[in-house]
């Protein structure tokens, strides 16, 4: 059976992931479909709004294959760690392609524009580099130094777009992997990753479903239009099970109590908590209240929002710098989340030849190994209240793979 | 002006504890009453019920003259440490004279046990160890051993009653610090430290008081017989100020946060935290759903539910055992918390001759000399939620010292 890969966080999933999926499917004449998904906490440095375990079941009724778990180490992470967990992940499950949205939806021009910067790394890092000391945030500087570069959007990818950046970033860690996987990119669909606002019949972007579902003034029928009905089953299942939807704001009493009870010469141990930034942390948590009104009061030109809400989450869940540089040299394990019975054939198929272990049930795994995802779980439980706090981190050891 | 001290947490004010004011002061024939209290963490590991601003204005309206606080690192102790830093304080506010309640109320028999227990320390050290070896818990081998000893109830207090081991440490630390002040001692009336239901008409105890306060069928009624009129007007609007009462249970989504996310290497410095007991911490941190669960699975013959409790604060409010040893070697400064007019006659009077540093700006304070306090003050309003948070929080900055 021929297996390909997406990079998935589907939080939640919706119409747009739906076609990337069935494109994606037919593109690459793939039996089994796999996902790569990012655990509770995802990319831009947020809770997602539903568990894994719920985001695995849309996947799965909506026609994935195969879930696996894109462990904390590369899920809270820069676009190229992240990057680099994702495809080493379906490298190891034998996907013989992969394939991602972007803006560009052109892969030559992705192959161009890595081959170009390959080339000019120094120069580009130099770039980069440069641009940062005149106080540019990380992303301004990069979009920057490819302009410097001479990279125009006829030939090359626009590297300032974030699902371009990804896939730039997927198709670099192929290459440093010595992976064989073919790539493949589809143009996306109408919405932008960060709309805030519906702007097609069918397709929405997930920050927009997720702003429409905080929103007040909610109604169910607002988002029916944009997401397939097995996931909005399974949102309205998630509520009525665990009380609520996870957001920022339910962790910020625990993150405001961590700020203000640890000294700072334990918070510089936590992973990407740099440059003095322990100190602002801290007095920003004094006075502030709510999440919102502490980043606000955090931001500045220096650092991004997302990378802010990243460092956060990782005080949140005490991510130490020595634990996540150990966990992100390779992922060393593949956590499965949930499986079809055409992703069980596959499995049953390729399980012996797999190059890293698979871990299906956490009684049986080894605890250092997978400690940063357990206890990011648990610190993702603490969002909700009891009874539904400890039945959700039940869950983590009590739940075998989805079956659907 | 003549000075007299008591020692006090006004957990909250009761007729006993007025009570016990007014025959301190015939009894001292003191000008002045001096009360140390507890902040807002009790030497029981509890949270107050109402913060330590509200409790100051229930005592100078009740007749104390001047309130100081017993500062964290010896309020959250046992008797000795308790002991040693309340005394330590009254003698260094010039107090000729200290009262405290007792279950005997005989100054004489306390002078006698202490000789006894004195001259015998060695002896006693090492059956209360041999105690502690066959299982026993610290109090338990205690009482065994004052009981081996030959001490009876005629010429002897009893060392196992609360108060009379609280006195019993006061008059030890008199004569450790080489005070020249004189213990008076006043039989309590009626209600017993423990009791949890009303016992007479007009005095009940502090812990019954509590659980009348938190049950779910409380009505004001209840206590107003057993609490003055201006106690009763204190608590009704802290209520309103700040939304609750404060209790464990509030603070059980942190402490099971922090004992979550926090490794065990990180726990075993926290003060109290001894033998092991980090990882049955946070083993039991994980399924229960309230402090009172987790409590009673932690829970050992070997370890009393005061000193879990305690540890349990130490962890709350990440009292390190390094800066907990430095901080109780001796108090540091004074913090002043209320004063009447009479009090601050008497503040002015001999204010060039204390023997510490008076604050009563936290502005103008040594940050690392008061760290411990305002960390404590800090994470007590964390169990509050806004804004009333963000507002007790402000008050341990903005407060000057309250003046009744």
């Amino acid at each position: 059976m021929k297996a390909a890969g997406v990079v998935v966080e589907y939080n939640p999933f919706h119409n747009g992931h739906l076609h990337h999926l069935e494109e994606s499917k037919k593109m690459t004449e793939a039996d089994v479909m796999i996902a790569v998904m990012s655990g509770n906490f995802l990319q831009r440095g947020e809770p997602a709004l539903v568990s894994k375990w719920a985001r695995t079941k849309m996947a799965l009724k909506a026609g994935v294959d195969i879930v696996i778990e894109l462990p904390y180490a590369f899920a809270a992470q820069q676009a190229d760690q992240f990057a680099f967990g994702a495809i080493s992940l379906l490298d190891a499950m034998n996907c013989s392609s992969y394939c991602f949205g972007s803006e560009s939806g052109n892969p030559e021009a992705f192959e161009r524009t890595l081959q170009y910067v390959s080339s000019s790394e120094k120069e580009l890092n130099h770039n980069i580099k440069s641009f940062m000391k005149q106080g540019m945030s990380y992303p301004s500087a990069l979009s920057h130094a490819y302009t410097e570069l001479g990279l125009t959007e006829a030939d090359y990818i626009d590297l300032t777009k974030p699902n371009n950046i990804l896939g730039f970033h997927y198709m670099k860690a192929e290459v440093r992997i010595g992976s064989n996987m073919k790539a493949y990119t589809i143009p996306r669909k109408n919405a932008d990753y960060h709309d805030e606002d519906f702007t097609s019949a069918t397709i929405a972007s997930a920050t927009s479903i997720r702003k429409a579902i905080f929103s007040p003034a909610f109604k169910e029928s607002v988002i029916t239009q944009y997401i397939p009905p097995s996931s909005a089953r399974e949102l309205a299942s998630y509520k009525e099970e665990f009380g609520r939807f996870h957001q920022w704001e339910d962790y910020w009493p625990l993150l405001q109590y961590k700020l203000l009870s640890m000294p700072v010469g334990y918070l510089r141990e936590i992973y990407e908590v740099e440059e003095g930034i322990e100190y602002r942390l801290k007095e920003c948590a004094i006075g502030s209240t709510s999440f919102k009104g502490f980043m606000e009061r955090v931001k500045t030109k220096r650092y991004t929002w997302t990378r802010i809400q990243r460092m956060c989450i990782h005080i949140l869940t005490n991510a130490a710098k020595k634990e996540m540089k150990e966990k992100s040299e390779a992922p060393e394990y593949i956590r499965l989340l949930g499986m079809s019975s055409n992703g069980r054939r596959y499995l049953n198929e390729v399980k012996k030849d797999l190059k890293l272990p698979i871990i299906s049930k956490l009684s049986s795994a080894d605890k250092d190994m997978i400690h940063l995802d357990v206890n990011a779980s648990n610190i993702y439980a603490m969002g909700l209240q009891e009874p539904f706090r400890g039945k959700l981190m039940k869950l983590e050891f009590a739940s075998p793979p989805k079956i659907v």
